[in-house]
């Protein structure tokens, strides 16, 4: 059995995100992108799925200096690499495959679904590699990218510190220049996914550091290109320190690293001195679609599990039923099983398809497009969090329809649910990406990334026709638009206080934009029905829909009461008062 | 560090629920009930708090047919036993310390609080030991019951099999009558806790099975002694056939045992035939008090440790301030941490207060007072559900507090999450317990236990004064009242779809209870304002019911709203839809 529902992909891709657009501006076909994906599923079904649980069991060991990763690992990395998913990533001019990122992602979803933790590293080497590939002088592309593209070399994003997580202005790593033009680098770094395996011939760090001298804050933060291993092919001074034990997401080794303990720790510059922060957010725009395409991959992973357990667990008869004797009937058949079936896709799907509307999105700007940016740049912090607090709800509810089976190691759901709830803590908390919506999207450019999120969802408004999610959606959104106002005066008047419910915006936000979802995918299924028919596939978005509509979309009525109240009760909050 | 906080339960039994009302028709005074709880204190920081995180890593072992355990467990559990807190739950006329309820409840906080896990076998034997206190011969007493309420003996409620969870009337375990007035018991139960280990000299297993030729369904269900050790000290042919790799919980062995497999394993009736489910019931009524009792603590538990964090981890600045050079503060200063940590004694407090209210209850019913029963019936199944699901939410609030470091084994926040997912399933699922509620306790009696319900927040809304949470808790008393004839009368037609959204109304009905146990509490601060002067800790409570009634008792009116307009989404969901 898959870990996702292939058809639904199919739908998605093809009919709710019109990927033919897309694929018409390259020279690839509706039937290539099925071949890939085809493949995808292959090794995922091959290769990642029937390992979860062993890798889940065995975490990586701290062994003389090493991380030790169960065997089983590196023929499904090795597998995932060979098949070219890496160089998929890449352009064509630096030996990639220049895969749309739509075609992309939905093949990190197929991976994600089936084993989230190893589909880490081909994660961390595509967004490491990008940076070179669009900041690196033609030497660090020879030296360094080429490899990564052949999947020869791993990549990681060092950035956190013991002292410095979400506050990167306080990191401490230092890069001396030296008389060859390289940089002595010297510090510690904590939290770094992949810092250390034995999966590759080298790993690659992109090391955010401070050059002496430079300005205080974010603006002296700098970017190197650090090697496990040097050209020559000697050890750099970069230690693994210790590994975390983690709750889950476990074959992606996560490292403490020390860098230049020994004092001969060497990197690279990339791009300019003390734009360092701004590089680093290009790839965290992107691993935050990411983050938010694995959230929801494993929230896939949970319903498809779940939904058969359903489907094949006898369990009770319907509440109406006096006949003790009676055959039990299959768990689906009760209404509060359904429920839980029914909440668990009416996140998923969405979420799936505003992953892939911002994949086409990056896809678009990269053809040319320069008008979509401040839209992609407001639904990427929704993509990342969304997902990452409901998805993870939905693994919450696969574990239900199972009981006390969900609660063991026999079945997949608890892995899931403990994956998932490290997604809304890496690449920018929850309440990080709440700071970034309220604090800095919905204010930069005149509120131009607002306007462009509002007029897209009544674009599809305005072709719903006679659809009965139109006017409930067009409620959402000027409540949002009142909301919206409200807090952005606030912010400008008093940021401390006017940001303090930034959380519950990203999540009324999210809500919104959610519904937006659920309005393009049923298009997508009338459109489809009046083509090829209805069917039952057909049948379920629109339930689906339904219940989104009338049990979660109705929720921001409550939340924008509570924004516009200037509700401040954690704001006025004391220490002393806990 | 303490997992709880002293000086809230403290408050909690003392000045809201009343405790010195309890007392007074007991031999028991003030000091000696907080001696008691010292005692239990110093047990649970000496024993169970320091063992928590190596009895989660070394989960227990499946040996030889035996169920071993880390060596630590055992000293934790005997300094338990010996200090009496399973003398504690029993009569004096057992050999017990016929402790309130109350009191016992107390005690069960301090112990789960401190490591969940442990404090089940305690809970386990004296719920077992009940029944046969309650329905048992003065011979079984003698030989059962003794050896229990001295701890030497240790209890299991043995219902599910692999076919029958919550359908309770699937059972298929047999007890035949033999010659001497003994049961030959055979067959196969699942999701035995404690059904074995080396901790007791013996296992009182109470088991349900049926004697062939009874009715079919739950009315030909018996209850029976069935040891692990006959009297005589021979083995009973009662077989652990394989332990349950739980995601948390994890030194509460989790049993699949084997009756009768060679036919030799004999029990003994308790009380009358066909009278096993509702003897039953006795014991899983307290138990549901148990278990919201154990989510409240694993709730309280990271909360604490969650608070003690975010006042000592220093990072970032807030966010008007504009210089970086500026020394770091600690993350309590942040707004969205101080909404994470007020969302957790939101919660927590007043499912504290539910639970210990419960145990009033319970001890006025003992103490004679019969007209309690319906009130507490009503609260039982919210006190048990409502603390599962938003003290596991407060769980995941926990962790982000904590970042990356709370998704790690350093600290104990994510094994309170683990430990925690388990309260939603066992002791009836979160869906069991709202079918409870619609479908039986609101509508048996002509609907006095739905009465006594509104009465008695009614009667607290009237002592309330100036209060500014009466006004908003009345209309949430008239939505429920509404909302509970509106379905009642739907489930009285067609219980099928009348039911279908039982769950939610279970939820809002919590909400509403939640939102009277904030009342209870800020009441209780005013009287204490008023005897000894305010307070921070005084204050907190007002903070923390100001955030519970404009987050969270808000929530009612929207699912009132869904509730009333016959939101059938998942009822008509179909199977082929999804």
């Amino acid at each position: 059995m898959r870990a996702y529902d292939r058809e639904d992909l199919q739908f998605q891709l093809w009919d709710v995100a019109g990927l033919s657009d897309v694929i018409a501006k390259t020279d690839l076909d509706r039937e290539t992108v099925n071949g890939i994906l085809d493949t995808a599923d292959q090794i995922a079904a091959d290769f990642f799925l029937p390992i979860g649980r062993e890798i889940d069991e065995q975490e990586p060991a701290f062994i003389d200096g090493r991380a030790v990763l169960p065997d089983v690992v590196k023929p499904a990395v090795d597998a995932y690499v060979d098949a070219g998913f890496i160089a998929a990533g890449f352009s064509p001019e630096h030996g990639g495959m220049g895969l749309p990122e739509t075609v992309h992602q939905a093949a990190a979803f197929v991976f994600a679904a089936s084993n989230v933790s190893l589909s880490g590293y081909g994660f961390l080497t595509v967004g490491a590699g990008r940076l070179i590939q669009s900041f690196g002088t033609e030497e660090q592309k020879r030296t360094w990218l080429a490899p990564m593209v052949e999947g020869r070399f791993f990549g990681t994003m060092c950035l956190s510190e013991p002292q410095a997580g979400s506050s990167l202005s306080d990191i401490t790593t230092r890069a001396e220049p030296m008389d060859d033009g390289r940089y002595r680098i010297s510090g510690r770094k904590m939290w770094i996914s992949g810092g250390e395996h034995g999966l590759s011939e080298n790993i690659v760090h992109l090391v955010l550091a401070k050059i002496p001298g430079g300005p205080p804050g974010v603006k002296g933060i700098s970017l190197f290109i650090v090697p496990k291993l040097r050209i020559d092919g000697s050890r750099n001074d970069v230690v693994l320190a210790g590994l975390n034990h983690k709750m889950g997401y476990r074959a992606t080794t996560n490292c403490a690293l020390n860098f230049g303990d020994s004092g001969e720790c060497s990197g690279e510059l990339l791009g300019e001195p003390h734009m360092g922060l701004s590089y680093m957010f290009q790839m965290m725009n992107e691993a935050r679609i990411g983050v938010g395409m694995g959230a929801t991959a494993l929230g896939q992973a949970g319903y498809q599990a779940s939904l058969a357990y359903a489907r094949e667990r006898p369990q009770g008869r319907a509440p109406g039923s006096k006949d003790p004797t009676a055959r039990q009937v299959a768990i689906i058949e009760h209404a509060d099983v359904r429920r839980l079936l029914l909440a668990q896709k009416a996140s998923v799907e969405p979420a799936l398809a505003l992953a892939i509307l911002c994949a086409t999105l990056v896809d678009r700007e990269r053809q040319g497009d320069c008008t979509v940016g401040s839209l992609l740049g407001m639904l990427t912090p929704i993509a990342k969090s969304w997902a990452s607090e409901f998805c993870l709800e939905a693994n919450k509810h696969a574990i239900q329809v199972l009981g006390g089976a969900g609660y063991t190691r026999d079945y997949p759901v608890e892995r899931y649910y403990r994956d998932n709830r490290l997604n809304p803590i890496h690449e920018g908390t929850h309440g990080i990406q709440g700071m970034d919506l309220l604090g800095r999207k919905v204010l930069i450019d005149g509120g131009a990334g607002f306007a462009a999120v509002t007029a897209a969802i009544r674009e599809d408004i305005a072709s719903a026709g006679e659809s009965d999610l139109a006017e409930p959606l067009e409620q959402a959104v000027r409540r949002l638009e009142q909301v919206t106002r409200h807090l952005a005066g606030q912010v400008s008047e008093n940021p401390d206080k006017g940001l303090a419910n930034a959380t519950l915006y990203l999540d009324c936000f999210g809500h919104v934009v959610m519904g937006w979802m659920w309005l393009r995918i049923t298009l997508a299924a009338i459109r489809v029905a009046a083509r090829d028919g209805d069917s039952d596939f057909l049948r379920g978005k629109h339930q689906a829909a339904r219940y989104f509509y009338q049990r979660e979309l109705v929720r921001t009525q409550g939340w924008s009461q509570t924004l516009m109240s200037d509700e401040a009760s954690a704001y006025d909050m004391q220490d002393g008062w806990y």
